[in-house]
């Protein structure tokens, strides 16, 4: 939802373009609703989801870690003020010259789902942690991960074994339940893969010490979702069910459910038209699309709230789409949106949710559109 | 194909990172044989294929015009050499100021689908030309446009006749049969529309004079697609069998065609791993993907040839992904490509046909990346 800091910020400056504002209240009290819910879990910030300096270096100094994806990610949070061991490259598709620039920045955990990254990283980043990803289902989640990440739970356990046999640190395993999870019992059947993993490995003489629970925490869009405080309860019932008494460190990286809520796009109608006269479906035409910062309305995978002036008036299913020359861009065709019949071209329309997965994601010039402009308040 | 010019560039520069180069030299090979193969037509290069100054100033300087999707895109043809009058707006979804900036700067010629648009452009730009464009079904197309430029043919009699109404210059009709279209019969099912709409308005005095026939010249990927010749041969052909004798002004938009076989992306293979092991199929990981530049893999829909220094190896089918920590960034997967077996961490790899829509596709800094880098040579 917009708070009132950002629609007053929009009533005063009336930025010119679409843009996106990021109110830092909202991002503090979900960095405190995270530690709240979740006492036990370090917090690691996916940066991807919003490297905003701003927002970088407000959870660096509320004490939160960061998950970053390259290079470029941990310099960013390394900027905003994180010491390197705070700092986990997590992603499992690395060069190996950028495994050994992080280890010169002094980065010591590095994700792993091959025996192949293993090797990487046992030559540039000599006795550093590892954790190995496990495929999980994704069932559940409304941006499923499909089997790009991880590997099945019995590979993992060669995966860590030949992680210890060339000096590094067997540290422990990772998982993603699938982005915007609204099913909890999702890391009930992820954490029982965990262990599993735990034990065969136990059985060697190999001991983890850490579960990276990823992240997948949702952020409200059009349905309720579970507030943090029952994932937290959720997560921790499934630890002590599967862990005992020998609950493992665990890791979170929120990466949605830390900035999603705290953005909102500004964005204006630039056509409402039809294809045919007796065509009783419109076309309306944003001055952003799929290529301007709404990338994850693929598929039309996630649906954004959109709040007009005109709310109170008659609805009717329009098509929603941007406004570069790609047929592509086109966000809600499938499932059309409904909108205020009385919607005029040149109305403003705010697009909320979308503190996350927006403004990196843009596209850097297409049809000579700028990037999606961001304001952090 | 990669040209000797831009295999001599990757050898001598030895550019670091994923980088497009594209050679000159088969950019005005292109021109030549649209100018060959349809001496009656105009051609307005598609700028959003691929906005390098360098192509745009070579091509201004062979005589092209230049077919805009924004206000930067008429900015930049001016820039490069293109006076006023050889330049269309050719957005439907413009904003009114936009329209304004654009007739200011000497603009005369605009695409519109709508009344609403009609109705923008009279106040924007008092005077102007206009072309409505009609729907077509983008049939054979290997990226079909849908329904979201365009409106239907009787609705196109409506357009045309409000913006004569209203002050404009009903100049003409335009359609597009969809990128990389491959059946040539489109143009024919195309062209009955336009005949259409020009005969509906001339039974009320309205005179229109020109027939845009969009882009959608494929360039080369997997397969071979007939040649420009044959292209120019079969659209005289139903020019002629619809116009008869009177034979519109006609305008060409090739952007793919124009610029698409022209360039080549240097890639490195990140990482080869299996998801288990006892898994057949190979997860090929190289440092460039869907965000990177590669949009154009969506749904899978444009298969680039890839090359490698062992293609004379034994291959086997592989999934191919991109380096981001988006479980999105898989370039195939439902269709694994076939790579060599031999094919190693680090190896080189060249995707080919990749002059057009990659370079300005590719997110800003998504995950940290930087945007595709080009050469143009």
């Amino acid at each position: 939802m917009a708070t009132q800091r950002i629609l007053d910020f929009l009533a005063t400056r009336r930025p010119s373009g679409p843009c996106l504002v990021v109110d830092l209240d909202v991002v503090r009290d979900n960095f405190r609703a995270f530690e709240k819910a979740m006492p036990e879990s370090k917090i690691y910030y996916a940066v991807k989801a919003n490297p905003a300096p701003e927002i970088l270096r407000l959870l660096a100094s509320m004490g939160s870690s960061f998950d970053t994806a390259s290079v470029a990610e941990v310099e960013m949070a390394m900027d905003a003020g994180a010491p390197a061991e705070r700092i986990s490259f997590g992603n499992t598709i690395k060069k190996e010259r950028d495994i050994a620039r992080a280890f010169a920045l002094g980065i010591r955990l590095f994700a792993v789902d091959s025996v192949e990254e293993v090797e990487k990283i046992a030559r540039a980043a000599p006795g550093a942690r590892v954790f190995c990803r496990v495929l999980t289902d994704g069932e559940g989640a409304e941006w499923p991960l499909s089997r790009k990440f991880g590997c099945v739970p019995a590979m993992a356990v060669d995966v860590l074994r030949q992680a210890k046999a060339l000096g590094l640190d067997a540290y422990g395993v990772s998982f993603h339940v699938g982005s915007q999870q609204v099913d909890l019992s999702a890391w009930d059947r992820a954490l029982a893969d965990a262990k599993m993993v735990f034990a065969k490995l136990a059985e060697e003489g190999i001991t983890l010490g850490m579960v990276n629970m990823g992240g997948g925490f949702p952020t409200r869009y059009l349905r309720d979702v579970p507030a943090a405080q029952a994932y937290g309860q959720a997560i921790f019932e499934a630890l002590s069910k599967h862990f005992g008494n020998n609950i493992p460190e665990t890791i979170i990286e929120p990466g949605r459910g830390m900035v999603g809520n705290a953005g909102v796009i500004k964005s204006e109608v630039v056509l409402i038209s039809k294809k045919a006269d007796n065509d009783n479906l419109r076309w309306v035409f944003l001055d952003i699309g799929k290529f301007g910062g709404l990338a994850e309305t693929m598929d039309e995978a996630i649906r954004y709230p959109i709040v007009t002036e005109r709310d109170a008036d008659e609805k009717s299913p329009c098509v929603l789409a941007g406004p570069t020359c790609d047929s592509a861009d086109v966000m809600y065709e499938k499932t059309p949106y409904p909108l205020p019949l009385s919607l005029t071209i040149g109305d403003e329309v705010l697009i909320e949710g979308t503190g996350a997965y927006t403004t990196t994601y843009s596209s850097v010039a297409f049809n000579g559109f700028e990037p999606l402009r961001s304001y952090v308040i």
